[in-house]
């Protein structure tokens, strides 16, 4: 019998499909462990090719080779053009697509995924993050700054060569919003961050934890949309990403790459989507929320029931996908 | 520039990205007209199998040879055992997947989608879908029932053979709740049908009309999510499907054949997901919501900024969209 849990930062459900349920090592493909070259002349993020991004925006270091560097997305969804004036139509409401949309080339290397690159690489990577984030957020209209990578043509992106994105938006995204309301109803309720709440109990039960370290702790929620759906929570009450410490990105550094390096070798380097799940600019120093990591490994395709409905069929047991990844050994890990 | 608008019937808003847009023709795919043979000896839903999947729930005509019939899933999301209550452990809530979930194969023939289906044919498929509305609706314990179709591995189906699928739900999906919400609000504001507006100022700009008949329209939405979204409106105000006439149905029939042709045609048998939204099912005789039809062609993978933002960059301007569908000369329809 399948079971229908609730997510309690959304209230949205999931069905746990017991019936249909894969066992964890059913969903690992057989790939090539790096399908790429280390350098591909046609790929616009490479060195040599930098004739073909526009110009550089930040780069790490600042002085002789970079190691990753931020230009603005050539295509942009977002541009800092007009206003943000609601222009009404009947019941047509629109406004420009005022914004910033860049994108944060991780690796001057075509094929060196996460789990690869060293640990302070990783360390920059993350500084990168919170740097821009705190850069772009300094502009009044911008309301909500997300920051996502795409692994993967299936996890929607056509280029390959590692890298990530920055959307700096003028709207709070009523999905966001909503899951900000539910915690500030929770803080009214309890006088608790539903989030830290939410870890201690993940922590108490155990079967669902993934990995522990001193400020992070990684795990598969109870109500996981989707098959190894990983979260990675702080363990102190931090509102907005763009306040994350030195110490914890050295942390972050080394949970990130493990929890990576565990999703390539246990799954064979499956598409996925990272974001950083973070508060409204304008809230970050409230404490209703706690800033996050989700990652989604693109498994499974959603199909009309979960577009018309909101419910997400998850065809395996967090519970025993938690395991598996818990249980692979280190040294299958790079 | 790009553009942001609101969904009014969910308040999401989408990017609709000019900078990337791509024309409407060149989302065509080349694929053989009919990729799949008329009979498979290894599909469940083929004349001579029928041992491979469960008893028969109902079948149209009731004698001689099928036409399409209806079987229970063989792997249920949800199935009719249990009680729906509430179990809760610290923040953790879940329930029994308590429900139904039903398929319906709308044809003997393996490869005969709707738009080459007889009109007669078409209609049985939406007094099928009607039908089994009106018998899952009597099960007090369900809330919402959810009628889709995914065509094409692209849209979550394994199964090429023309199916639907019906789920009766024991909860209304928060998703589902929250538009019926705001119509509502809408309807408490100005004691009109938010839907009804909504397609009066449709048909007052034309521009993203695709064809009317007596008592539907097609259309795609000013706030599109997906490139070549398709929405078909009844005209006068019913909340529930399970309320649709026999004079709807046969003219509905003939807009759903039209309306799939062109997709068929237009953009290269595409995958795609059609889904029945309508009213929870306690709230059929009220009259703020009006039930209709979203069709999603798969076009484009959801990446990241989707997943966390829950805001979507549609790459395709619903104006031109709309248009190439409009003209699409009568002749290359099937």
């Amino acid at each position: 019998m399948s079971e229908l849990r609730q997510d309690p930062t959304t209230y949205d459900w999931v069905i746990i499909a017991r019936e249909r349920a894969r066992r964890p090592h059913e969903f690992k493909k057989e790939r090539p462990d790096r399908p790429e070259p280390v350098w591909s002349g046609t790929c616009p993020f490479c060195p040599g090719n930098e004739r073909m991004t526009p110009e550089v925006l930040a780069r790490y270091p600042e002085e002789g080779d970079w190691v990753l560097k931020i230009v603005p997305n050539k295509y942009p969804a977002l541009t800092p053009d007009g206003s943000t004036a609601r222009e009404e139509r009947k019941l047509f409401r629109k406004t420009h697509g005022y914004g910033r949309h860049e994108v944060l080339i991780e690796t001057p290397v075509h094929n060196e995924y996460i789990p690869f690159m060293s640990a302070p690489h990783v360390e920059s990577l993350i500084r990168a993050y919170r740097d821009r984030y705190n850069e772009l957020k300094k502009d009044p209209l911008i309301k909500e700054i997300i920051i996502f990578k795409n692994h993967g043509a299936g996890a929607g992106t056509s280029l390959q060569h590692p890298h990530s994105q920055i959307v700096a938006s003028p709207i709070v995204p009523p999905y966001i919003r909503r899951k900000y309301e539910v915690t500030i109803q929770y803080f009214d309720n309890t006088g608790r961050c539903l989030h830290l709440d939410l870890l201690a109990d993940e922590l108490d039960e155990k079967t669902r934890v993934v990995s522990e370290s001193v400020h992070f702790v990684s795990l598969h929620p109870f109500a996981s949309h989707y098959p190894f759906e990983t979260w990675i929570m702080p363990r102190v009450l931090k509102s907005s990403f763009g306040n994350i410490s030195e110490e914890e990105i050295k942390d972050l550094a080394a949970v990130l790459k493990d929890v990576l390096a565990r999703i390539y070798h246990g799954l064979g380097n499956p598409d996925y989507n990272l974001i950083i799940d973070t508060t409204p600019v304008e809230d970050e120093e409230q404490s209703y929320y706690l800033w996050h990591i989700q990652i989604i490994p693109r498994l499974i395709q959603p199909a009309g029931f979960e577009l018309g409905s909101g419910i997400y069929i998850n065809v395996a047991l967090p519970e025993e996908t938690a395991a598996f990844m818990r249980e692979l050994k280190v040294e299958e890990l790079a």
